[in-house]
């Protein structure tokens, strides 16, 4: 079962507090990124000393390897994985669309081709339901159609069409107790976007995502999006930009009334040897690091920034050391928390507007371009 | 400075301790192994909780990248890495002839081009202590030369007078409170072992290692050698064989009277997914361990061992992810250094042999063999 309470409210940004079975989650949060039941490079207590409150996991992953099934033996993903705390899985839609290969997708289903051995399998609603039950996610995802950027307007139409189609099945599917949220679609369609809420909420379901952004979309229309969506979902229910990771993006869209994000890019920057820092990116490899006594970041107080040098990170990167990646992401993930908690503190006080205004002055006047090939 | 006190004898093995710059190291002790300034895929404080007080790092990998000035500016090796605690750094000769190519050794030095980019360097005996007072080595060795196995007679007379001769310029070049342990080399001739350990006995070096072993020599070639030069170096140094990690050979070596072990086994064979239980070797990829609620050794404490099944490591290494080589190569560490800890305590107890058989028997019963491809 899932509780959300909207405990303070600055404009439309809002501070709340999500209870869920493994555990309570304070909003707006940043949900790392571990889709094959890892945080990649990091364990589990170094997630939760980050400050983490809950994870996205992936469904079409780990439906393909280990298997649900495997999972749910094991006494459910949490256990499997070591970390006792609440876990999203994503539907495994977007992977079906992105990482799979020949892909059919009908009003039953989509069918696909497995990435790892190109075994043939259909993921209908009901079954990822029941996939993400097995795995005991304390919130689960409605299977969605979602289309890339740009798309045009009969694609979104339909693709919002099916996955409001779904919705309906992936409710009607769940067994109680199952905190399933529907993702509206629509692409960049205002009056899609506005079909697609309002079908949702019809289902009075416990969240709602706003899917099928931050594909490459200008951010001004991301934005347009977000907020003409965000006004249309129950003010007591959760709301949740699905892949927005930019600390820009997230500010802005918790000033149009976001919960919850999450984001592939703290981890995979910091595997690349991007670290983001208060002053902004900072590019490890470049050469202006190499003797370089400072932390990564002077404002942080994860393990990485009170131990080592840019010096030492930059060695570690340019010979190829896995402790660099590993150490880059688990500063990093600190940082989207770190992040996390300053909008909550300024939402407690009131003081979120100004707040935001200081951090982007800091975080954009410095940040490095990517470092030349 | 060196100051080593053998506290209590059973038969030959010895219980001992030394002092050095950075810190106290109980022997028998194993180095675990950061060759480019860091013990693969683990931090400082991983390998100081698994009980390690000394790791060895390499002095051909550092002077290349990120340069031994670079890092005596940055504070020494101890500083930089983030392990405030002993190192002892290998000279380099092993790697010259196994990593760099076109390497024409004279009585000069050893001329070599980099593995990294093909430039050439020249490494002299002078210069390898000069690299390792540079990085604040608490412990460096000598420039050796150190042929492969088998080797036939002249070449194994050649590189051991060569390595002799070398000692003496390494030892004449060395600053004072550097401590330096000479390398006994002669392949697998006794009486050339013999010529080595006691023209290196006669500089009064503050430790001896046995060099050239453990090359793929049968363990019975290997421990009359040991055995032998183990007798030749005086009672009152520590006695360190290099490259030995086997627990097998570990402990016939202790029997014989050595200190000090290193290897690159604990790490490389975690990274690839062998791990090492007090019931032997367990590959965590075999499909056995596929619904392993089991931790991968009952007997051990390691953080991966308290917190994982065999089942959730196995999925890691399945999907290629970087969290799987990290619990090995942890587990492993620990198990090592756990080993050494009831060496000694059976050293102190005066129960060495019997310890030894137990272990053994346990150890050599269940080890399962490699992955079939």
């Amino acid at each position: 079962m899932l509780t959300f309470t909207v405990e303070k409210t600055d404009s439309l940004a809002r501070l709340g507090r999500m209870l869920l079975p493994h555990g309570t989650v304070s909003t707006p949060c940043f949900m790392p990124v571990g889709t094959q039941g890892t945080v990649k490079t990091l364990t589990p207590v170094e997630i939760a000393e980050a400050g983490a409150e809950i994870i996205v996991c992936n469904t079409y992953h780990l439906y393909l390897r280990p298997g649900h099934k495997r999972i749910q033996a094991a006494g459910g993903l949490s256990k499997f994985m070591g970390w006792n705390r609440p876990i999203l899985t994503d539907s495994g839609g977007f992977q079906v669309y992105s990482l799979a290969s020949m892909t059919r997708v009908t009003d039953e289903g989509a069918e696909f081709q497995s990435h790892v051995d190109g075994s043939r399998h259909m993921f209908t609603p009901e079954l990822v339901v029941e996939i993400q039950e097995a795995l005991g996610s304390d919130i689960a995802m409605c299977l969605d159609e979602c289309p890339p950027y740009p798309v045009n307007r009969p694609v979104a139409e339909n693709a919002a069409a099916r996955t409001s189609l779904w919705a309906g099945r992936c409710s009607a599917a769940r067994q109680p107790g199952t905190n399933l949220f529907g993702i509206v679609q629509g692409a960049t369609y205002p009056d899609l976007r506005e079909q697609s809420a309002k079908s949702l909420v019809a289902l009075g379901l416990p969240g709602y995502a706003i899917g099928g952004l931050c594909l490459g979309e200008p951010s001004a229309v991301t934005y347009d999006m977000v907020g003409l969506v965000a006004a249309l979902l129950p003010a007591d229910r959760p709301r949740y930009l699905m892949g927005a990771g930019y600390p820009e993006d997230i500010i802005a869209s918790v000033r149009l009334g976001v919960d919850m994000f999450d984001c592939v890019l703290p981890t995979r920057n910091g595997r690349t040897g991007t670290a983001f820092t208060s002053l902004g990116r900072v590019v490890i490899r470049n050469a202006k690091h190499a003797d370089d006594p400072a932390p990564l970041d002077e404002a942080c107080d994860c393990y990485a920034c009170r131990t080592f040098s840019r010096a030492y990170l930059r060695h570690l990167f340019v010979v190829g050391e896995s402790l660099g990646p590993r150490l880059l992401t688990l500063h990093n993930v600190r940082f989207f928390q770190r992040l996390m908690l300053g909008i909550r503190t300024a939402i407690e006080q009131g003081t979120f507007e100004s707040w935001s205004s200081d951090f982007l002055a800091r975080y954009q006047a410095n940040t490095e371009p990517a470092q030349p090939e």
